[in-house]
């Protein structure tokens, strides 16, 4: 089952400036094959459910290892059975609309 | 790792209602053991990281197999290693500032 | 436009611990004259946009105030105009299936 | 008060297919003068608190215009008091740290 997913991870307890914590997430992202697009409020990730959620854990693991003591994390999860989709076709879609 | 989360699934393509679907899911994570509480825009979850998301899996795998042909999720999902902490405990901590 | 929302403020830069800023928009939300329901990753809310949005604004104001330099909430949002449906007929729709 | 918002729609009853109603957004949030991002779960918008959420509501009140009798949002919400940040400032910092 493929998935597309929105992750934005919030580490409580470390003050104000959390992109250290993002970007020890991009790595692991990258690091697993995932697809991923940057934004200015989380990440696009696309690949198989197991492997984004297997990537997602160890993030958590990731921030608690760096020190934060909390963690809030706002996911979105898109699947289809109709067709296949890329983040790519997502977005096309709605600007050959506009 | 124990987890508070939170799940609102949104099937597409099976009209306004969806509430056969919710009640599927919640069938699903009661079956796994996982203590939950229906709320109007969602279901809260405690549980092992693990199970909490084999089980958001099934969810998924469900309302496909049910027929709907997209699926758009929102979930949060809360980690903390300070302390333990169960859903109980975090409304009591605000009921008890109101 | 009626609306049913869900609220989860999460202030950063003030340590771990938000449950003070929660019960403070709790009791904005409420002096606003909206119907209110506080789980354990959020706040349900029921009301006209107008009013939902003006309290949800005074949520952020009022969590500056109070010394939070930084917010980041989550917020569902459900409108529709085929029939009236409160929080509860949304959860008894669920109930009555499983 | 300056926000940095991410918001996704998703009108119910009316098919697999939303792009048509995310473009009309789009044009809504553009015509109003707001900086957007479209990514592939959702749109970056950055802009004054009041101008954000009049946009917001006139992209419901557009989709439900257009046909579909119910919608669910997703949105984020970023204000901070500390700083000004850009979107891009956001993106940036997390890239430096890559």
């Amino acid at each position: 089952m493929n998935v597309i997913a929105d992750l934005c991870v919030i580490p409580l307890g470390v003050g104000v400036s959390v992109s250290k914590y993002v970007a020890e997430c991009e790595k692991i992202l990258t690091n697993a094959g995932l697809n991923t697009h940057l934004h200015a409020y989380g990440t696009n990730i696309e690949g198989e459910w197991d492997a984004v959620f297997s990537a997602i854990k160890k993030c958590h693991e990731k921030i608690h290892a760096m020190g934060a003591p909390r963690i809030s994390t706002s996911l979105k999860i898109g699947t289809r059975t109709d067709r296949t989709q890329t983040m790519q076709d997502k977005i096309k879609s709605v600007q050959d609309k506009i």
